[in-house]
């Protein structure tokens, strides 16, 4: 997969949403918070994120675009036995192979169809079908698989299928050094930080500083509440921005808030 | 901007949620499902959205890719006053122009900073500053306004910020014919419905048919619950199909279930 397993290099990864029903605003994703979350305590940043139709030629292109400039590219939606399932096909046409029927899945199907007592027809069948040359992963919930596909991991869009799928997976990662974050809460407005804070991050080009301003009541200067986060793979350097944000906020005459 | 205002083609919109805050976790995105909701009832598809990172040339690219190809591209993000805050510099950048100081927004923002007592130093100043040519899109929440550039709307990544901007700019743009959807929710396993579901998208080629299983309690027969949902412009088909949705369930057995 082209990855550095020394753990010097940082890893990266892209997220790939397959839905009309999030595009649509019908549905609202949390599995990429759900996804970058987990992958960020492996120390493998997500870099990029798409929410894309269930549309062939959409998914193959996003699919090849994006597994070629990250280590990891993780997919989630399009694996049922429905119409609008498209995404397995379409992950096999990006690496132009084929779909096969997969034997261990199609066991693990059947089986579980029979003890249930439900028609193995062609739809459900299709649940047993992944790009030739693919790894399986287990599904713990309801059995059909997803796959991994070289660096590619085509995972269900059903929140607690991902969820298992995901901590399937997670023990199979290369994991490089964790990125550290902090964070100090204030109640100054970001117009009278902007300026230390510039100069902050210029001292210390190895550590991301964001400023995340939260909602505060309409036109009052009470109520303001920022959360500065400092972000870094390097210790020392964490902790000397850490000590700066505090120190920075008391030198303006701010009270830190609590998380 | 290339719109057919006679309504008859359907309208696209493309999402630019800008963060390094989304990307890592640390923030769950709603404004993707706000602005689809709100522009779906116009008539305007989101056929696309990206999550980026706060960094120059990823801003660039992404919207000049998205802009050619959607009639409107919404971004959220990165329009503060702190460092991180590179949005509307790369927003000019795309478009070949300068940012300059907008005289309407200075004059908004130092009433607004002498009001409220607070320095107008440089970072809060620059809160004014907008590509050259671009109208301003009033922020009645806390003043510093976003912006559009052709067809690009820039609008802040605070939620309530970015709703009152869109409410400001949907007057403002063209509608077509809406996207009407029905929806039926019953009760039967996604692998029983497929067959039918697929012969009946197959008779109705211009009538979305999506099957979005929920969660159902692990390998239980009983739970199932599955939302099928049809997306038309055209009123007769829609009412068709929903008919024949409603006449497929009970045909297979199943019961509908209250949404």
């Amino acid at each position: 997969m082209g990855i550095d397993l020394t753990g010097t290099v940082p890893l990266t990864a892209a997220v790939v949403l397959v839905g009309n029903e999030i595009l649509s605003g019908r549905t609202l994703d949390k599995n990429l918070q759900s996804i970058a979350l987990a992958l960020g305590e492996r120390g493998i940043s997500v870099v990029a994120a798409r929410v894309i139709p269930d549309d062939a030629g959409v998914i193959r292109d996003t699919i090849n675009e994006l597994r070629a400039v990250t280590d990891f590219v993780f997919t989630t939606g399009g694996i049922g036995p429905t119409h609008d399932d498209i995404t397995a096909e379409n992950v096999a046409a990006a690496f132009g192979v084929e779909l096969h029927t997969h034997p261990v899945a199609e066991r693990l199907l059947l089986a579980y169809f029979e003890e249930r007592g439900v028609e193995p027809n062609e739809a459900r069948m299709r649940m047993a079908r992944v790009p030739t040359g693919a790894e399986l992963i287990d599904n713990p919930v309801s059995v059909a698989p997803g796959f991994r596909m070289d660096n590619v991991y085509v995972m269900a869009g059903v929140p607690k299928i991902m969820q298992a799928m995901l901590d399937n997976i997670l023990p199979t990662l290369p994991s490089a050094p964790q990125l550290q974050s902090i964070t100090v809460i204030c109640n100054l407005p970001e117009g009278t930080l902007a300026q230390p804070l510039e100069e902050l991050q210029n001292d210390f080009p190895m550590v991301d500083i964001g400023s995340y301003p939260g909602n505060s009541a309409a036109g009052a200067q009470k109520g303001y509440r920022v959360a500065l986060v400092a972000r870094a793979r390097e210790q020392d350097s964490l902790r000397a921005v850490e000590k700066a944000l505090v120190d920075m906020v008391a030198r303006l005459g701010g009270a830190q808030l609590d998380a």
